[in-house]
């Protein structure tokens, strides 16, 4: 059996990733692609890489047929997701790639991206995306939003130790280094070759990253009590890849055991042996998350590392593995590929 | 029906590819995997990312079972490639992706390559690897020889065009790009990251590189008469990629036509619209290779530009294209995956 | 004694580059700096890299007092600078480093940047600035048009070739790799480098890169003849750097030979021992210009590789050394700093 | 008046990175420079980048005539340099750029290093070269021992914090991210572009990077008593550049208010505004330390993040640095040029 799908935000990076891995997806079709600015371009002009697939072109929102589609993922901005969502027809399942859908508390919605939920009663509905930890609900829900890149590398280093408690929950800190897709297809100067490259920085400092949200909320869901994490992003001079560094209070073997226990029977998390840690070169273009865990010299203290690909575990894989779910194909359908190296 | 394959040589960036593209292959399996100095490891060790990939660990070459192994990839340095073939099986398909068997003459396999050929009966025996050209032959070949990935790159733009006599063959310049790992996984300065990033220039001057020799065999043979291309590489801070710009003396029009009816009915090579060139970054990590065509201001001069990746259809992809086509499977399989972008 | 100076465009990479090398130098103190849009921020919000240097801030043109300003240097955009330059005094020293003066002719003007001239009167006036052949006029100009990057590259390896004919003056091609800073600070999808990095591709192709109007009328000039060269621009992932390839039909001797004695008293171009060929990495941060030449296998075809930094020797160090000599200072104050390698 | 000086392991970065340096310099010439396997070529063969300047040529280190040297910087291995310098003239000033001399405790560096220390009497002589926190030492010293470039910067983010005893000294967390050149010039798989650019990771986890020698002496000393920092190490794909990102526990007013006044007539230590962070972009190749400091969203938290160029102030400028002090000469001669940008 095939599924139709639609895509809306289609000529952005995440967009053109859901297009990558759906070609090469068994019984998934892509029917529609919406666009904004790009609308009436063909796939061709806007991603030459994709020239050789026959795809339909892109168009207005308004213009796509929703007759016969059982699935739309959303790769747009926030705030325009959730007005366009309200839009969609009542019956179509949603995959989500914004982070419109992904707190539960409107106030905390509002407090992290500056603006009122204009679709609080779909903000109830939606399943938090983070498939190894929602599979059961996934598969059930209409409408699943899709985590940020970087909550979902943090979640998986962490959220199975914070989970059975091995970890001291109150001195938890988290940098990360991320790669320059996460910060998407934006003009920006902090983004040009000539300033990124042989350089590189923190950014968000203060506890002032969107995804922080994510991480209270979800954490302290699975801990049964308040935890709040430190986090400190940092941009790093390539185009994908995120790697996380966790400083936790716990022995290193608990947290390896526990991490492998956890992840025994996932498809795509990979829990290396004690002492070695993970490589973004080693998961590039896959749907794979790499986490290693070190002991450090200082008794009861432990390093986690963490390294997925942004654009696909992180992104647009992890809203197609959901996607999967929620049509009853497959879980890991279109998403085996091994990771490009070098 | 499945077929079983080895690799020998599988520690190399070309041998990783092959694994990377077998891996998602539905119908063969690798069953051997040969090594040097890497032998005793097993491949999450040489190769972290493949380390989710059930495999056989990487093994010595006399320890290798051939019963039940229907081809063999052979990924070595040349002349230790000649004197491992020698000593495979008579009746193994083998494809090589050394420049041991690539020419014909064993004149100019010592001039090119310095040593005299040590298995001149099996050099004549072999068959190019250029699929689109040699399709048929392959298809019957015991032994295929992988092109030159920079050759290969040079007679998807030129090939065609020497053949129809739609250029002037007595002067033809192909100024090549080439990203860093077609020079292998060497330990050299020159591919250290400190010494090559930020720093690009021309190497093999004055006509020496030895892919020359694939050049001047190929012309010569399409054209009936002997044709000796200028041919200048440089080396490109990137690491997969190569980008060359054919300057011939013809009119764009008829170039462009030339080549669109060459490339019409293949699967993997793209000729853009008049005007258009491609970009490295459109087809990484993929087996495409898209070809530019553009008039010059100055009259009757043109510039042809193709664009592939050199681990993949340069050398891997091509060595499993040629592959399906000498087991009888279908051409395209295991070799339909989409660029990777960004 | 010192002399000051003023920058206008001051928040572009020409400018700062100009900052950076000016800082360094013994007899010219910043007296101004202009810019547009971040008139009214300090340099050290604008450029943190400069935050150490006592500069003045930026401000509106409008809001510099020129007494007591003996040079301006012009960083502007191409019609902005004539504007610009037209209201200045008439008794300022001018180096503009736009394309604004660089062409003697006014319909040439039109032609490559298709505006008519705004300032035709002072058209005629300005000097061309590569310093190397223009040394003597640039001493005694009040307003020098700087070189466009590329064109400077071209010119150094080839501007004595064809002034001493020792090379077929009707068949030249110039194959360039130009980095990406070269494009400004201008935002733009292809200089992301998440599209950047990894990618490389040629532009400006059928011969319409502007730099062209350069090469014709220069070439033309010390031809003694119309002459029109192939040139086709490529975009290399790196931040700094030109290479350009010339392909030229001579004796590779006789161009040594010719490029040696052209350069043997200057003071930044190193021309290399014969077969030995450049590298950008040996030039990046200077204003040094290397150029190597080969001879080809093929006869009578000889290979020219010329390497410079485009902000420095392509632009701002060129800005600077005739800033020099207009002012009477020693040529080469100021630039005299090693190249930045690794 | 001018200093005669020699350079012993000139064929590394950091004895590229000196001559550079020096090239600069007003009083001081190189008269030597001394290689291993690099002996008996010229600079121009080893470093096309220097070829403009006039030196003398490599030479085996017992060619070297040391009259009239008046100080040796010795860029040799560890263990090496020991071996070298106890064989050099017992009135020669040296700056030694290796590991050898850091460690005041014998045992320390046998247990940092692997093999006991061979030249102990000397080991005791030596000051540590961390030039704002040993300036009268190093002006009197004859043989002043080079920082970790990791250790520099570390300590310029943590050392007047650990002084002051303003954090609290028991959780001291330093995630560093260091570009590729740190490395040296070492052919190793981990440094070829194709492996490191786009893959980044964590290395020498445990806590077993060497420089915990220094951090562990030094912020032991200044507090007067035993402290114990947790350092994480990362490679990043980048050139030039140490990133330190400290986790402290203390109030960001105090933690800024102390490093502000810590370094408020330091040349080369900008202490940014509360809450702007630095980037190693903003300080390649220049003797410029960047440092900032936030306070996280949870109270009692901070960050504080240093960046600098790991070869100048990190390594070879440091030495210059010294080497000024030691020979009397004003400390910021030939070291003040601004950062490379872009």
């Amino acid at each position: 059996m095939t599924y139709n799908i639609a895509i809306l935000g289609a000529s952005g990076y995440t967009g053109a990733e859901l297009i990558r891995l759906i070609a090469g997806h068994s019984s998934i079709e892509i029917k529609a692609l919406g666009a904004f600015s790009k609308a009436g371009q063909a796939v061709a002009q806007v991603y030459p890489h994709l020239r050789h697939l026959d795809l339909p072109p892109m168009v207005a929102f308004d213009q796509i047929d929703w007759t016969g589609i059982d699935l739309c993922f959303c790769a747009l901005p926030h705030k325009t997701s959730q007005e366009v969502i309200s839009g969609l027809p009542r019956d179509l399942r949603i995959v989500d790639l914004s982070a419109d859908f992904r707190l539960r508390d409107p106030e905390a919605y509002q407090k992290w991206y500056g603006n009122p939920h204009a679709a609080v009663e779909m903000q109830g509905e939606a399943v938090y995306g983070l498939t190894e930890f929602y599979r059961d609900e996934i598969a059930g829900a209409r409408l699943v939003a899709g985590t940020g890149c970087n909550a979902a590398t943090g979640q998986f280093a962490l959220r199975p130790l914070i989970e059975a408690g091995v970890i001291d929950l109150d001195d938890i800190i988290l940098d990360l280094k991320a790669a320059v897709s996460g910060a998407g297809r934006a003009l920006k100067e902090n983004l040009l070759h000539a300033e990124l490259s042989e350089g590189y920085h923190a950014y968000a400092t203060g506890g002032s990253h969107r995804h922080l949200g994510e991480f209270d909320q979800e954490f302290s869901k699975v801990a049964g009590r308040e935890v709040r994490i430190q986090f400190q992003p940092h941009l790093i001079p390539a185009n994908r890849g995120i790697l996380g560094t966790a400083y936790v209070k716990a022995e290193a073997q608990a947290v390896l055991d526990t991490l492998a226990s956890a992840y025994q029977d996932e498809p795509f998390i990979e829990v290396l042996p004690m002492g070695e840690v993970p490589s973004t070169r080693h998961v590039r273009g896959s749907n794979y998350c790499h986490i290693g865990v070190a002991a450090d010299r200082l008794p009861g203290r432990t390093v986690v590392v963490a390294a997925l690909d942004n654009l696909t575990k992180g992104s647009s894989g992890q809203a197609l593995q959901n996607a999967n779910l929620m049509l009853g194909i497959n879980e890991v359908e279109g998403l085996m590929m091994a990771p490009l190296f070098p």
